[in-house]
């Protein structure tokens, strides 16, 4: 990364609560992944709802990414505006807003996502009225039971049928999301929801093949899913997101250490009574939402503090209790003024709760970097 | 409420994900609460964080509110920009951010709330910086036991004391939240909470005030306390916010009928798959946040659905189970395309989800209102 400050503006004086992301953990965890993704043969067209950040989706790219993944049509026009070209937006498609997604499909590749007949119906419409044929994936539900047509019903051919013979569509291939990984407690389980994934959508490809239709894409991916998966034969890309940042909850599933987390919230101490033995600090669910974590996490919280955030350590019992719009309640009294980093359980939606992210290195903010949380 | 548009927009065109709000019964609730205060005898400060619309302070102020509550330093800015005079901070004061309250309080009566001597130690040496005297408030601990000194305690005598006495501070009174009202199941019980709260507050305002110390101001309040309320002899004015909107958790503490509720979230049914029975919406974490409501609540959920908007009837059944980033799982399957506008379980935290919200009558949008979400 490059900032764009010669030198840095000490964390101190930095006013809070304030985002921070560590450049070199980033960077690190950034790499980590593509040569993950090389190694195992697959192309990395990263998720970027967990950073909505231009500067680390160009860094992703120069790394070696293959397109990006957006999970809102204003994300796309975002990204699309700061000069990326080839978007898959992995959410199944909004009939409404299709118009729209056609609009920008003029000027980039905008692979959308079809789960329905309902959903290819008002693709072809769009795609018509456009004059342009629209590009699109099949989603297929690869265990999570969230959206995606199953992968063994006469539903799924039919679609994929349907998709592949449509004037209007570009037919891509396959796409699923792997979000029960997110349930796994170990690495090992992971990796069993990875191999389900590659198997069920390898399966799906090759029987499509074998009907004649052409499957250039198959799509996987989540972090927990690509931090263990073994092998990919079968899958040409993955689309993780929340990588390039972790937090509590992928520590938990084992994705990655404490020490790897590059995202922080850095907050104050704002109140500290002896009568509760409690301390309060000026973080509450707008600047870490109020995602409770894995509920069999080791210390259930809803924010972890770092004891040592340079050398990665956590405070081992503090931690916070509850979070109100903006009181974070810490387990244990404070001295008042004391500034924390505190570790999110869920970074995406830390980062929807900022405007921007400070870039730091070293204890100093060398560069700020918007977030493009706009609807 | 005076609309900016002669004519409204249809909902059937608004794009998806949007936030809603009822006139009609927006206008109820703010009225119903000021003649509240009104009949209590206590002037009305509604907190802005539930909403963060100006247009709505405004109608607030104009029905009879004496100044504003805000959350943040960014609120207050806010508010102060778009001409509110009088505003209270109801949070602990941050040592960091006291030089620029006191910028503030150059233009505006600006109250500051301290807890501790550090808090007051930070509030003297910004005010002696800024050559001016700060408002300030002490914060009392009513039975929440999340910040507010314990009313039975020294600290809180030598802490008010200390607020009367220094030459920097313009001591106001005493300001406590009930929040642990919203742990009550029923009017009975928060109508407790506000009994509990009241003769606290009353019995310390009392204390100091023999104690030579002047105590103007009496501040109490949660929505679902000010709800139940059923007198409030010595306390002299009251903080809600969330009754300007309500949401499911106020319904089942019993605040307001869900025909009350003002605030929805438009989503559109994207999904629906035979093989799980399920269906997806476009309203996630990001629309709706991830506030799980009262375990209690008769019908646990991450948001409830509406069957008939404008006679504020709920669908019995259907609900959202799960959310995603930007994924809401329904209970059941619905049809593609479907447009459904759901009940969210926290308004405050579902605000802060949206750049703006719709002024909505007649099932028309009639203007649309920023919503300063700024950090």
């Amino acid at each position: 990364m490059s900032p764009e400050r010669e030198s840095g503006t000490s964390l101190d004086v930095l006013p809070t609560p304030s985002l921070l992301v560590d450049l070199d953990r980033l960077e690190a965890n950034l790499c980590r992944m593509q040569q993950r993704c090389d190694r195992l043969g697959v192309a990395l067209r990263p998720h970027v709802k967990t950073h909505k950040c231009v500067e680390i989706a160009r860094r992703q790219v120069e790394l070696g990414a293959r397109g990006i993944t957006v999970s809102t049509l204003a994300e796309a026009r975002t990204f699309a505006d700061a000069g990326f070209t080839d978007l898959t937006w992995a959410f199944p498609v909004i009939p409404s807003r299709l118009p729209e997604a056609a609009e920008l499909a003029r000027r980039v590749t905008l692979r959308l996502t079809v789960d329905t007949p309902e959903g290819l119906a008002g693709l072809e419409a769009a795609a018509r009225a456009a004059g342009l044929r629209l590009h699109a994936l099949l989603e297929v539900d690869c265990g999570d039971h969230r959206s995606g047509v199953d992968p063994h019903s006469e539903r799924a051919l039919e679609l994929a049928r349907a998709l592949a013979g449509s004037p209007h569509v570009a037919f891509d291939g396959l796409l699923t999301h792997s979000g029960h990984a997110y349930r796994s407690r170990s690495r090992a389980e992971a990796a069993a929801v990875a191999e389900e994934e590659r198997s069920v959508m390898a399966a799906l490809a090759d029987r499509l093949r074998h009907d004649g239709i052409e499957v250039a894409t198959v799509s996987v991916g989540s972090t927990p899913a690509m931090c263990a998966a073994e092998g990919l034969s079968g899958v040409t890309e993955a689309r993780p997101g929340n990588y390039a940042y972790f937090d509590a909850t992928q520590v938990t599933i084992g994705s990655c250490q404490v020490a790897d987390c590059a995202l922080t919230v850095l907050a104050t101490v704002v109140s500290s009574q002896p009568a509760t033995g409690r301390a309060v600090v000026d973080a509450g669910a707008l600047s870490l939402s109020k995602d409770a974590g894995p509920e069999d996490a080791e210390l259930p919280s809803m924010g972890r503090i770092f004891r040592d955030p340079e050398a990665g350590v956590l405070e081992p019992d503090l931690r916070l209790t509850a979070l109100s719009q903006e009181h974070g309640e810490l387990s244990a009294p404070r001295p008042v003024g004391e500034r924390l980093r505190i570790l999110p359980n869920h970074s995406c939606l830390a980062v929807a709760c900022f405007d921007c992210v400070q870039a730091v290195r070293g204890g100093e903010v060398i560069d700020t970097w918007t977030v493009h949380r706009d609807r």
